[in-house]
């Protein structure tokens, strides 16, 4: 948000002409001079900035794939980590896959994007997207009875819906 | 890299006073006024493209760091997948790993970041940062005789480096 580095705006003209006196054509001159350069420095600015920004948002863009993409990183390494340990135990293979699941989830949290995939809870058109009904009397009317892919974020940050199970029994 | 949407640059000042004929007093400070005006108007877009370029910088940086997450939740999903068949088989789960761990390496080629772990190429400082360093009559003088970590992308769209182990033979 900071704008440090761009140029000082130019002061606004305040030295207009003594409305009472009447003014010397020279000073008169002068001023409009004054004037036009003040304005073509405007222009340049403008066209400055908007050149500058172009820049910025292409390399903002880029640095923030990079930084996203790096965060997953030690996912890869420690997938690739367990795979090594596959021949020797087979189970150690699995806790450490889980492990990596575990990862994955941590690193979308740190991102911004929290898991959610609560079951009970009231459906919420903007939290899950249905993928099934139930009729299931033993359950709550209208919440979710099973989580089938969990979702990420919430609200305008959001990666995707949670696909659910919706008991459609009514109250 | 568009600037469609922003304002059309005003046209630069041309209506000059006639340097020749003298000029009228009351057409001086009418130019004067629109002059003010004109100028008046430049700093007033300079501070509206500043105000909204540091809003379409936030903006940019979320979607992308949305993009590039998104570009992820295959991997966490199948890893999830290889991890419910556990039960069953577990030589199938390591297929499913290892199917996973090329889906990722998949995705960060797909962001601009290819994997590389090359052996028996020259040692480059851009591209590889020693880990250790093996006397190996066999191998090429100055090459990379093992990989301990791949790397991914490369020149100004590097990851990271890829740890090596360099064979200091020389020549």
């Amino acid at each position: 948000m900071s704008t440090d580095k761009e140029p000082a705006p130019p002061q606004e003209p305040t030295g207009a002409p003594a409305p009472e006196a009447q003014p010397d054509m020279g000073e008169l001159t002068a001023e409009l001079d004054e004037l036009r350069d003040n304005w073509r420095r405007s222009l340049a600015d403008l066209d400055n900035l908007r050149k500058r920004h172009a820049r910025e948002l292409q390399s903002e863009r880029s640095d923030e794939r990079a930084r996203t993409s790096a965060a997953w990183l030690p996912v890869v390494d420690n997938l690739e980590l367990a795979l090594q340990h596959a021949g020797s135990d087979p189970s150690a293979v699995l806790e450490g896959v889980r492990a990596v699941r575990d990862l994955a989830v941590e690193v979308l949290r740190g991102l911004g994007y929290p898991r959610y995939e609560d079951t009970g809870v009231p459906f919420d058109p903007a939290q899950h997207e249905v993928v099934g009904l139930v009729d299931d009397p033993g359950a709550e009317p209208n919440t979710v009875v099973r989580v089938q892919r969990p979702g990420y974020g919430e609200g305008d940050r959001q990666l995707r819906p949670a696909a659910v199970v919706v008991n459609k029994r009514q109250e």
